[in-house]
């Protein structure tokens, strides 16, 4: 059933489909793994850590939503069930209990590190067949990114 | 490693921390179905169910942060992972692709029967250990029967 | 027709139902007495009490509201219209005309009085059947008595 | 008791005083009935009317406010106690219970057409004797055939 | 020199332009008359018509300006000299110093009652020269007999 | 097909229709002028002229859309497409390309000139056969006069 | 007369010029379609549809701005007059009077086709000569695009 | 009738009751003095300065508000009428009609000067009695000064 | 003398009113006591220690009103005086002078723990007397068990 | 231990300290003091003075918080703890139980008046050392002495 | 010391971090110039240009911080000290003293000039290592290509 | 050019406007000072401090502005050029590079050190000739001490 008319032609769409959906699927883990941190988190830092996580919150979740919507618009149907999310997602699990101040943080980097790569990969390969969709990745690889230095810089 | 002293005794400590690690991952898994349809519902009602769907949303984060904060408060540690609420959920799986809006409704209709089902039997449970955890599900469960009721009257 | 699927059992529904149905009809009324002295109020303390007594409509409306989308949601169709109302309300009748402002700090408090009994009465029948439903009687109640002691406080 | 000296004269006072008075009560049941069907609507247009019908509710409470202090401003006591709204009201009563989302567009077409008939008469009789009232009718008048276009719209 | 080209023939311009003076003096010399007496006011009532006077001087000032800029819209130069005012106004000058509530009152009573006095001829004078002009006198006169319904009804 | 059912009687429908039409193209016309010399509007003025040009942008949108649907109200179907605006309007037509700062005044005096004529003629037909689409053109042509006063204050 | 300099070659000002200009007129058209349907639409799903109208016009509105000071901004005079707007529009003319919702949704899904293939001609023409301008195209896209598919959606 | 029981010893509240005497008077004349000319400006700067003579006022009133209660806190009745500001007011009456805009930069920057000279005696006067008194008076120095630098800014 | 009229019979009012006062005295005692340290904290963690005893000063005052004003609606008079709370508060006296955050964050678990102790107990014998006093520990017993975990959290 | 360098002499730091530590626990004494009486007050003007309390609750809560970090700031640890504020308060302790509403007035006299001559000796003790605090104090007396007439102007 | 990990090789990193560089240079210092001028600024246009040169401080700040922070991301330590900026910044030293607003202009069209050509540079030289800084660099340019329209239409 | 009379003698004005001066360049580096840290900030409390020197940029950028605007207002005009801050400022040079989270707090402290000394100089000198000018340094002096406190606070 086409329900959506895409305006790109179909080996276009299917490019630029894929990269969103690898997207949407990290974004959503990213908001699930930064929410099991930003509860369980302790140490002296608890209070920063905990509100700096939020952030990185609000960022994913943002961004899963525009990506999933722009991937409707092209006529593609995002996925972002949790068995998707759960077999999917380029982040390694993280450890079950509280979970050290600075041990969030490593794991902040890593989470951040792996989406960023796949974000990078798909700011690539939709740059010919859709700047629409590559502009939105653009705007997110800043924000991630950003994320990813802050972490880092308390990490020293 | 004892983080946080509850103050519960062990037993009601252990019934209570069950009931919110279920409302939990049925909490996430509720905002996640959500959104799965409201990027993929179709239909004439599209834009009604689509902006509905939202309000599920915001329920299912917002109480989702305050079980499992309510969680840690009593030192139990909440599990929100995403390989934990694929497993655990007890909602049924949304099929993939675009869906119709009177499916849709359906499937918020026994979606939310599934969560307010177990809702209903943690606010029995804690009832005698945890007074605070019970009204918490209370509140949540006057939320969720309400979107339920509306899903079932525009399903008529 | 069976619209709404309620989450009780018959027996409690009708229990719960009827505990809701008579809040709804008496807050309906609480708000048209209060809006009615609120116009017709004169004295000394006019402005006071004209608008201590909108402080009254809003929790007298928000509530009404509340009350009967929960008696929906349970599967209990409400009934707030201006003959239920006129017919099953527990006020006197307020006078016509104009009205001294301590006559109706007198008015006010045998109002609520008539009311919160009532309200009272719900919270001890529904506390079994449906303690979701209770839990907005208690909310409604720590409002209705809050001004029940104000306008009791001024009429020293 | 003379309490507020009128700015009109006897006989235009009266006339004044008989069409704010009857539009007073018209605007209470119309309020009253908007939320009945706001509660007690089903079908699948359920949400939309759902919010369309507070719409008409704060029309109906802001009107009913400013015309009921408008008719004390020219020293006319505004009665809107249940008892009267029952017995003078021009609205039909609606029926109990659930009723489906095409009726509900139908009940309202009716309600707002009978209170507009009186506020058209209210403009004639109030032009001579007082612009102000006069004033604060036609400023009604748009509002309520607003909603009346918006549902007859709806209704083809 | 003409300056503003005015809309109306040069007869409706006087006599629009000559009601529109009057009232500006007189609402100026509202304003300043209610803040003498939000300053000065003494006695048990004093918080509460300190508040009520500042009502007055908000309709007063807005009004001022309105009637003011409409003066200019029509071409006729508005006049709100302190002198002007001062030998203008058709208030009665309030005595100098402390001053009890209850004759604050009485002393507001006066006040907008000569006010009205003039608006309302002035809503007789402008109807067939300009609706215009005389819809915001109309529009005045409801704020001002609110008031002079609010100051009578604490009088008692 | 009747649609709406007009509260008005035929002939006052077709009399009061036209004017809101007319005022209606004009309206549109109007934001377009105001929104095409404040994108090409240079001189020492820029800026002040710049932003006082949104101003009236303002009024137009928003009384364009008032006056729509007050026609749709009364059972008249608006018309606001480019065509027929390009056709109906009374406003001349402004030169391409910059456009030095005096010289948009004096485009925004006469443009205003024109609207404002036709909606006083459009408030002297529809008084008898409706006053509440009169009480319309009345709040505009305040606002209309009101920016033509400022226009040509600036242009002395 | 150069008033601004650009800061772009004399031929890469044009190609870029003639794109905005284009996308200019376009969204214009686009703003005054949607508004003639928003208030002509008649059937079931008309509040929806009304509602989902004023935000393509908001969206157009707000890019036609955007678009035409990114013109004067290189030193091309935008042209957003009544008569260029009807005549260089792609959109089809809507036709007059009442229209039916699905009919509403179809044209809006023919007007965003027309507007989009433009814009996305634009993002290939100016890539070269002046990324600023294409990735405010990018940027408009994105939006227009995201109404398609909501269009589409509900057209199923 | 000792009213207020002052603070101060009465040689010092005479001195300090005077300076806020004199300074209420100014400063309810310059806010007459800037809305005549507000309302009265014409010429090619007319809405900057119109603008910027509302930021006058804004200062007046506030600080009219502050000093006149300063001055009942003091157990000093101060005193605003009309005829006591048009006999006691240090700024010259500025001309009737309209006024052109050099001639109102002109005139702002006497009667700031005249309020300034008064001001800054009182800042003077009131040191040693008291300082909460200066403190008030310093304040309102800095607003005036800072708006007489701007009329003279634009006057070279 | 009886002012205000308790809707709980005697015996059931001595025990609520004693478990009111206690939370009173305890919560006046711990907002004291945060505001204490917020001012003399020292050591690394001093800007996020300072601003979460902010958080903790926000429950206290807001908890410790809405607990004396839930006495006085049920005719019991509440005491928050400085000599009462000093008396009768359950936190162990903090040390004078500078204090370092690891010291702060063990005083604060301290002080949360007393006070969550004495509201524990007032939630077991207010249940039966006084539902709705009940549920006003209740919820505040949920925050400061939210404060505790997070003091703790940050301890380890 | 020296942790704050203070950027005053020692001696110069002593005098001010003093000064501060002497209104801090004042203004702490007042905070409790009107929360008292404004949950106490009984009486016709109960609803007036039960607000009016709150505003002396907000100046002596702001100003405490000013007040005490100005200390810090200067090097000199600040104590407002409850044992410190019942021994050093200059006010007198309030009666316990209901409080008529004339009595309460009296009290906020007594009260207020303590505090107030306690800051001005602040104020000229804190001068020449330090006019940074001295500031601060005469912004207070300034609040303090307002709240002071006010009370006094109702107690007539 | 390898504080954050670049996302991009070190040949890109380079290249990027020196465009990032020379931008924050320069948007630091046009900054402080919009600053100087904004105080020293004297003609009629006065008001007109103070405020025009506050919209661009505000690009100038926010951009600054958003350039530097890109920086951090990409691993560069980003320099903005007052040594630097006056020794890298691209714009000429403004004269000292008072400036007529004409020169005002001239000087901001030049400043804008030498930064727009250096961002123009920067877009070029990042786009084939790091989209996402060109993409910040983009967004920057149409403001400041807004900005310097804007000083161009005013200066003709 | 005399442009702005100065309501200060000679050499009054000579003296203010050299303090003023002082504390303009001052604040300006100590806005560049706190960015620049901002910005390369490292170590475990990273988000704490980043976010802490928000607070002082925002303090200083307000008051350089307050303090420019008071040097016009009193004929002088203000200099705050890159070159003359990098000059004259009294803040020493902060190292270039990536620094960690203890560093920047002691370059703070001393950079504040640094500012308050001037500042405090200047409220002695401005004393007699201007305590309008000396109002504002007292003001700024609250602030600067306050952040003074805080970085002392957290580097023991």
């Amino acid at each position: 059933m086409t329900v959506v008319k895409s305006t790109l032609p179909e080996a276009d769409r299917k490019i630029v489909g894929e990269a969103l959906q690898h997207t949407l699927t990290d974004l959503i883990d990213l908001s699930l793994v930064a929410k099991q941190v930003h509860w369980n988190v302790i140490g002296a830092r608890f209070r920063s850590v905990h509100l700096q996580l939020d952030d990185v919150v609000t960022t994913a979740r943002t961004y899963a939503d525009t990506v999933a919507e722009r991937a409707a618009a092209i006529g593609v149907t995002p996925d972002g069930r949790a068995g998707t999310v759960s077999k999917s997602s380029r982040i390694d699990e993280v450890p079950d209990g509280w979970i050290k101040d600075e041990k969030v943080v490593a794991v902040m980097i890593a989470a951040l590190d792996a989406v960023i790569r796949r974000v990078r990969q798909g700011i690539g390969t939709t740059e010919k067949p859709d700047p629409v969709s590559q502009d939105i990745l653009i705007g997110l690889a800043a924000e991630l990114e950003k994320h990813h230095w802050m972490f880092q810089a308390e990490n020293v």
